[in-house]
């Protein structure tokens, strides 16, 4: 099928991917006295005396704002807020179907870090949580830093977080398969974007002892005239080696290949030059660093993907749903460290050591037990590191 | 039935009275590729070569936010953001059920004008409409001009311009009654804050003549020392006749009273001074200017209130739901006076010559013509008056 063409169709047939329903009757002059007016200055004054309550009278419990600014839309780059709203309608639509959650799109009219940090502040009160989605590095760092700072509900970048922690979690079970550790294991990211830094952040935080992190210049380092501020932070926490150079001289004996970057930048050369029993994760969309029938030939041993039809695809549709039904459930703060690495934890546990190989380090999207199963490791990760607040 | 205490109980079985529902199917993976990746790539394409489809391929087309800072919410007062929200969400679901608008509440964590104008003109773009709810005066004015400029579609703050047009409604039907005309009627507003305010402006727009309008410091003037500027520049266009003093004063001989203002603050004696058929429209909540009883023992013709418990009921669910629905209709940019007008006269031509009476001057609430009887003339007004889109 040409998804492109098909789905071009459907969304003219659909008109919306989403609707907001009631959840009351307002069919009699009764039932709209107590839902509206005069019966509904009831819950307000609650409210009012009590701002916790507003978790028990309204929505706000189970619903999170999809938030863009169009700047960084799938791979297609700054499209607005408008050409971004068809992706953050069906992310709503996948908060829903795979853990319940009413979500909505919120895609804003400024890319304006200030503007954006303010405007997503003061919409805060209506939600129980903020997904923020495909908006473009370095500003996504700062963003997220500033509005986890001014919220008092979790804010979730999730092209950085929900990347980190799937493939974490595949990372995980692949070393399990290859009989490596994460503390000793060469792992090189090539792509240092924001999910490429937060990969290697959220690995160091897993325990990774040996990140190599690539760009297009190469091994980043703390040049401040090549690399942009996140980017030289992150250089002076990893390369414990002092590798130095292009990617072809980073990935010489690695154990790990973690790509965020774009098509066929990884050559069977390079997939050579690694260690025995390689691992290669190409997650560029929609044509992946390596094709895997190249990389296996070349001598890796497990090869992932961001793609449905090949084996071990890294979506993050497995982390988002069950991270902020976690998150919501315990009504967290914040989805913090603790949370984030239970829920990579939770993922990889999911494939049973019977079923574990190497065309299957990740249970399937479609999996029911999937988004219960990391809703339940956060809800308890955040109980245990503070971040619950009932 | 004690309308509060039950309200409380229901809210706090119901946990929220919306929910956010998807309108296509993500349970397969092929499902799943053209409601989100791959295939949702093509209409992101599409909206990015033209702005316009976004109101073909998404939800835009129906969707309406209703945004309050909770500074002015029901006769509650500022009680805040967190606290308006039941009544956000109440007017979410009678949008729905009343004319299948899909509506989300947005609350503010600012009541700072210009951070709202900001914040509201950045969320726009998910919205094919604005209702501004519950934000006090004179911020209110300012906020609502400010924004129609900025934002491409129709932004209108109901509290204002709602209870305007089903006042209206109500007052062409009042006079047909009494054999009275617009254009000629005495008419006394006492309550100069948004509401007060849009009514006066309406009125005039609408082909009034004679309007006197009162605050608590008596009939308003240009004296900018006891008025605020909203309240001067209604001076200067209304009181024909230089009428001063109070209340009392301006009552006498008028043909028609219209309170939002406070309880018991006109006086069976100031209906006695009143012309002979006077119309008394005493809409303070939940306890108007005069009861209803006392106001026709004195010589009042037509009474109307707020109150679902006495006859003519003034209540802003006649206007808004359809006014949105024929806009949304029309893919207007703006809910002009035009289209305003257009709606109260519709509201007014649902009470058939045969049915019209003193105790009959607006349809029922529940009357299934209102909504799609104001939708149809507001559309046609958007599209004669040059507001409509396609």
């Amino acid at each position: 099928m040409d998804y492109m063409k098909e789905s071009l169709k459907k969304h003219y047939e659909w008109k919306g991917k989403l609707e907001v329903s009631p959840r009351v009757k307002t069919d009699s002059r009764e039932a709209l006295s107590l839902a509206y007016t005069p019966g509904v200055a009831a819950p307000c004054l609650e409210i009012a005396k009590d701002g916790s309550k507003v978790y028990d009278l309204t929505r706000k419990w189970n619903t999170v704002a999809v938030v863009t600014d169009g700047s960084a839309v799938l791979g297609l780059g700054n499209i607005g807020p408008l050409a971004g709203m068809p992706v953050m309608e069906g992310k709503c639509v996948l908060f829903r179907e795979f853990a319940g959650v009413d979500a909505v799109p919120v895609c804003l009219a400024t890319q304006d870090t200030e503007e954006i940090i303010s405007t997503v502040k003061n919409i805060a009160p209506s939600y129980g949580g903020i997904n923020l989605e495909d908006i473009s590095a370095p500003r996504c760092f700062e963003i997220e830093r500033r509005l986890k700072e001014l919220c008092d509900i979790p804010v979730f970048h999730d092209d950085q977080h929900g990347t980190a922690i799937v493939l974490a979690a595949a990372l995980e079970n692949a070393l399990k398969v290859v009989g490596k550790e994460l503390s000793t294991a060469r792992i090189v990211i090539n792509g240092a974007g924001s999910a490429g830094i937060a990969i290697a952040e959220f690995l160091l935080a897993a325990g990774a002892g040996d990140i190599v992190v690539c760009d297009r210049a190469g091994v980043l380092t703390e040049d401040g005239d090549v690399f942009n501020p996140a980017q030289t932070a992150l250089a002076a926490k990893t390369n414990p080696r002092g590798v130095k150079g292009t990617l072809a001289d980073a990935v010489k004996e690695a154990d790990v290949f973690v790509g965020v970057s774009a098509k066929d930048v990884l050559s069977a050369d390079m997939v050579r030059s690694m260690a025995s029993d390689a691992v290669v994760f190409a997650m560029a969309n929609p044509s992946p660093e390596i094709m895997p029938d190249v990389a296996l030939a070349a001598g890796a041993r497990i090869v992932a993907t961001g793609r449905s039809d090949f084996p071990n695809q890294i979506n993050n549709v497995l982390a988002f749903p069950g991270i902020f039904r976690g998150a919501l459930d315990a009504r967290a703060s914040d989805i913090n460290e603790e949370m984030q690495i239970a829920a990579a934890h939770a993922l990889a546990r999911l494939v049973g050591d019977d079923e574990l190989s190497e065309t299957h380090i990740l249970p399937e999207a479609f999996d029911p037990r999937v988004a219960p199963a990391v809703a339940r490791a956060v809800k308890a990760a955040a109980e245990q590191s503070g971040a619950a607040r009932i």
